[in-house]
């Protein structure tokens, strides 16, 4: 199986909507980049992360944003997985959304943020995204000619039930444009993002938008990739970056042969199920 | 609510059955455990962690094992997690399993290990308890004077279904007798207590046997104990060794108003139930 070269982008978000597809655009033409298989965005790329930003930079699926993504998917011929970006749907809902596409450029994924963020912590973290943010329904998987990759939004992540409902869906790579911040970050993220890769044998991979100092919500970066046995192939630090990774497939069938966590569930006493 | 003063016994397995259940008599006994409220010992404390001596070894339920261990919990008032030994049924099935005792050395709980460790990784670790051992089909939360505690053995822990499913039933507490190896040690011991302990907002325990290079197993050690935020409070090296931790289990009601994770569940998209 052909190793799938994986850019992931940490990028910094301006108030500039165009500027942060203009930036991404620039990044995808790099020569570093001309060989990648696959590109990964930080969630809420092109739009501060702030609930009053929310409507006002939402788009419809199909809109302006979501064309600029597709084309530069289908010019560089890779997988794109658009980070995330406010969606309005028809009756004025809006969605954290994140789209996929192929390398010709067509829409094969879509997933809305199924859990929202709501936190109150005592001399940390506060922010209640269900204030303005309607939380998606479905658990989602894309296909590629690598296999099947999953795909949710940061908070997602915090429950285990998803990714496992994702890998009994086929994932081998469990993708996650995510956006912690100064109290979560430094506690959970890496540690998560390592759990999951354990638990579930799986690749994970998390895209953060790059720590700015002057936004509302300071993220905390960190972009990361864990391999099936939890070992961390590539974290970045809180500034803009790219880095380019190998997912090597063949590594998930190897890692779950040895040590078969999914087979020794015990099905015949518990069971995880979709509504 | 009052702190519990929690001591994990990371002892050495010596083949004299006896010598193992005095050694432990010994250190409880000890000045500097005379005020604990619960004392939790490693898996198969009292039998060396090889498939030839689980049939030898053996007891049934009340035997003269389990006996001693009710006598210790009496006589030093203390709740005791007999980490594991392993037991004979009836019809002659081995299981690997641990008593829970209260403070009059009464048995309160009761688990017999539900995941068996088949596990073969090339030029790493190779053992398959399913040779010798009989699964348990229990999920086990035993009930205390401070609230409700999950227990669970060692590769059990590998499954948050199982994690989920005590905490569903109340744990505030998830306590593990394990024997971790040289090779899923250093790679997923640590890793795994904190995030079952950050995905449950639960205190977590690990006590392990201390590291026996001339046993037939070579246990990882490394005993421990982490906060519902995932925090290490302690953690030992591989030697005999014996700490005490205090518990707070207002921590617990705090962290999970804070950071509502249990509350935020998708349960109208996904159940896990037994079956």
């Amino acid at each position: 199986m052909p190793k799938i070269k994986t850019a992931i982008l940490q990028t910094h978000v301006y108030k500039d909507k165009i500027r942060n597809i203009t930036q991404t655009a620039e990044h995808l033409a790099a020569p570093e980049l001309a060989s990648i298989d696959l590109a990964v965005l930080p969630e809420m790329f092109c739009c501060p992360y702030e609930n009053k930003c929310f409507p006002e930079y939402a788009e419809a699926e199909g809109g302006d944003t979501w064309e600029k993504c597709s084309r530069l998917a289908a010019e560089h011929k890779i997988y794109l997985v658009a980070g995330s970006m406010p969606e309005r749907d028809e009756e004025g809902h809006i969605y954290n959304t994140s789209y996929v596409f192929d390398r010709t450029g067509k829409q094969i994924g879509k997933h809305r943020k199924m859990h929202l963020f709501d936190i109150n912590v005592k001399g940390g973290q506060y922010f209640k995204e269900s204030d303005t943010l309607t939380p998606g329904n479905q658990v989602t998987v894309f296909d590629t000619e690598f296999g099947k990759m999953g795909l949710c939004i940061c908070y997602d992540l915090r429950f285990p039930e998803l990714a496992r409902l994702m890998v009994d869906k086929g994932a081998q790579v469990i993708i996650v444009p995510a956006a912690f911040n100064m109290t979560t970050g430094p506690l959970h993220w890496e540690l998560m993002f390592r759990q999951r890769a354990v638990d579930n044998q799986v690749y994970t991979i998390g895209a953060a938008p790059a720590r700015d100092m002057n936004a509302g919500y300071h993220s905390w970066g960190h972009s990361i990739v864990t391999d099936p046995w939890g070992k961390v192939l590539m974290e970045m630090d809180e500034k803009p970056d790219i880095k380019v990774v190998k997912l090597d497939l063949d590594e998930v069938s190897r890692v779950r042969e040895e040590l078969p966590l999914l087979k020794h569930r015990r099905k015949d006493l518990y069971t995880l199920s979709q509504i």
